[in-house]
Formats: structure tokens, sequence, C-alpha cells
């Protein structure tokens, strides 16, 4: 926690550094994208993110709620109206209600929560309470996991079709979706985070910040492969 | 506190008939609706109400963050958009900065907030703070004063271009705006409001949450009139 600031490519350098850590490379994960899960596993897994899916509208309003800045606030909306839909658009979460379907998930039991594992539970919520308490520039940072998504959406794109051709194709649009408005998404975050953690302290703080978000995807994957198990 | 549950008519009729105590009777707004306003009284109401104006969109966002219904996050969203802008749309706070500038503010001292009294800052953070941890239902039940919003609006355009003329006509557009958005609106509030307290206990409840924030409205003209003073 010494030293002077980094500047903004060494910062954010740092930043994706931390791409080691993302859960891309959990076993749970790595069995998912390598074709090497089942059917029971997919939809345990579908079933659980879902609950992930749910919370994120609800954490991006909290971070609005916290945030004084209209310009801010403007571009940040965007993130909502992409999950819960508007107007034509149904949005992420009905394109992940969907992806159940299309793994043999009824609506109702994706709904219902049924099969939410409580570590999933925890860590999910861990999240929203954290956008609920911190400073809005700090929950934007927590975002940045979105560095790394594009990545473990085009694995699933790649690999899924082959691996698991009983799911249908249509069922895999969420991924599609996400590999753009992912990118974009992380533009505002990135942004926000280089221009707001401008000392050396600060900008370990942001690290420790994004190893939190790090560790809630991980532990999920942890909660799920106790649960589902992980093929070796 | 007792007896049996009001029907819809009569538990929508009771809502309304608070609206005797809306502010469009206080001496400060009938003061500045009938005409007797001096240029230094509409700014100083300009100014310090401009602290409500951006208070909504913040407010609006706690209760989205506070709901897990996505249905109704879809709705209320178009709250949050409308004030903020969104696309060609700069929205209602832009649209009381022009108010601002036509009644001959500078645009730096309404966004500065330096003409804000202590009186109106604390009754708006309290409506803030209500639907930050209130229960949606009832957030969404305080902004019920929109019932009687249309009206108000409405005198301030059929008055002001003949009491005040050096007023140019469009800076009157947010409350051409106001007069149809505020109809849209209170339907949605309505409607959960009508569905949620369904106990005449709870109705009574809903009456001292719809009360409380007529309070809030009359307790900023009560601290703008005793900074301005009212003509009698």
């Amino acid at each position: 926690m010494s030293g002077s600031a980094w500047n903004h490519e060494e910062f954010e350098a740092r930043l994706r550094e931390r791409g080691k850590a993302y859960h891309i490379h959990h076993p749970f994960n790595r069995m998912l994208n390598e074709g090497r899960a089942t059917r029971e596993q997919i939809r345990g897994w579908v079933a659980n993110r879902y609950y992930y899916q749910i919370a994120i509208p609800v954490k991006d309003a909290a971070v609005l709620s916290n945030c004084p800045d209209r310009a801010m606030r403007r571009e940040w909306i965007q993130r909502i109206l992409d999950h819960d839909g508007h107007g034509d658009d149904a949005g992420g979460i009905e394109a992940w209600l969907r992806l159940g379907l299309a793994v043999g998930l009824a609506r109702e039991e994706i709904d219902d929560l049924r099969h939410v594992v409580p570590g999933v539970r925890f860590a999910v919520d861990a999240y929203v309470n954290f956008a609920r308490r911190a400073p809005w520039q700090e929950a934007m940072c927590s975002s940045l996991t979105e560095l790394f998504a594009p990545k473990i959406h085009k694995e699933r794109l790649a690999s899924w079709p082959e691996h698991y051709p009983w799911i249908e194709s249509e069922g895999l649009q969420y991924f599609r979706n996400r590999t753009t408005q992912a990118r974009r998404d992380v533009e505002q975050a990135l942004a926000v985070t280089l221009g707001y953690f401008t000392t050396r302290a600060l900008q370990e703080h942001a690290l420790d910040i994004l190893q939190f978000k790090l560790d809630i995807l991980w532990t999920m994957n942890d909660a799920m492969a106790l649960k589902y198990g992980v093929a070796s």
C-alpha cells in the first residue's frame, strides 16, 4: 500500500492481470466448456446462475441510487434496460430463462429458485449488498470482471454446440448478446475506475474490490461443484 | 385502525381526499400561482425545487433496487428515463434547469445548490431515505401525490404567462411534459397501492404514507416561505 500511483496504462494492466483468478479457470467451468458435463450438471449451472442474473438489475439500481451524477446514471441505466428488457427487447433475464428451457428445465423450476444452493445465494447476495453500501465508483469498479466475460461467453458459443448438440442453438442467444454488451459496459466502469482510484493506496483498494468480485464468481462455482460434482 | 377493509373505490376515494393537504393550497404556492410573487421569490422557488428534481431519479433507483419484480421494474424505470433523459430526450432535470434560465438564474447557481435552504434539503432527503428503507410497495404508494400534480402544473401553465410575461414560454416546458407523464405514472402506483394494502390497518398505513409525502411537499413550501416571504 505504498509507492507512487501507477499511470493509467499500468493500473489497467494490473486490473487485467487479475483475470488469472477469473472463474474461466475454475474446474467446474472448465468441465462445462470442455464438454465433460452431464445434462444434470448443465441444468444445475443454468438454474443456479439464474440467481445471479436476477440480482444484476437490482445491484445496478443500487448503484444508480447512490450516484448523484446524472451523466453517469444515463449510461449506467442501460445495464438495467439490457437485463430487464425494455420496449420490444425481452432482455437478458428472459434470454437466460430461454437457455434454461433449451437445456431441459421448466420455467417454473428456474423461476422459483428451488435449485439454487445456499453458497450461490450468499455469494450473489454479498455482491448486491456491497453495491448497496459502497460508493458508486467502488460498485462500478466491482463490475470489472466484465473485462474477462467476452472470452468465457465465446468459449461457450464455440464449444457447447459441438459438445452438447442436444441444446437448441437458439438457447445460446444470451451469450451472443453479452459478447457485445459486456464490451460496451466495461468501458464506462474502466473509465470511472481509472479516474477515481488515483493514489497508489486507492489503486490497491480497487484491485481488492476486483478480487472480491472474482471471489464471488469463483465461490459460486465452488458451491455448484460441491452440489453437482466435477468430472475429472 | 379497526374495521373491515375498504373496497378499491372507497380506498381510492380516501387517498384522493388527502389532496386537501396538497401544497397547491400552501400560501407560498398560492402566491406563486396567483401572480403575487416577485422575481426573487420565483427564482428562490425554482432553485430550491431543483433539489427535489435531482433527488427523484435517485429515489426511483432506490425503489428499483428494493423491487424483485421484473415487470414492475420495467414500468417504474420509465420515471428515471423521464427525469434523467434518455437517448435524444434531455429529460426533466434538464427541462427544470431551462426553467431556471428562463426565470433569470444562471445554470451554475442552480446546479451548485447555493440557494437551497436546509428545510428543503431535509424534507427532500427524508423522502429519499424513506424510499431506500421502505418496502417498494410503500415507496410506490408515497409517490401518489402525483394524483394531485397535473392540476398544479396546469395552474402554472394557465397563470404564469399572464402574471409573469417576463418568463419565456419555452421555460415552462417542464410543466407541459409533467401533465401527461404524471397521469401515466400514477396509474402504476395506484394499482400497486390498491393491490398491496388489503386490510383496513394496511389501508390506514397507506394513508399515513401519503400524508408523509404531502408533509414533505408542504414543509418544503414552509421553508421557502420563511426564506423568501409570502405576499399577503
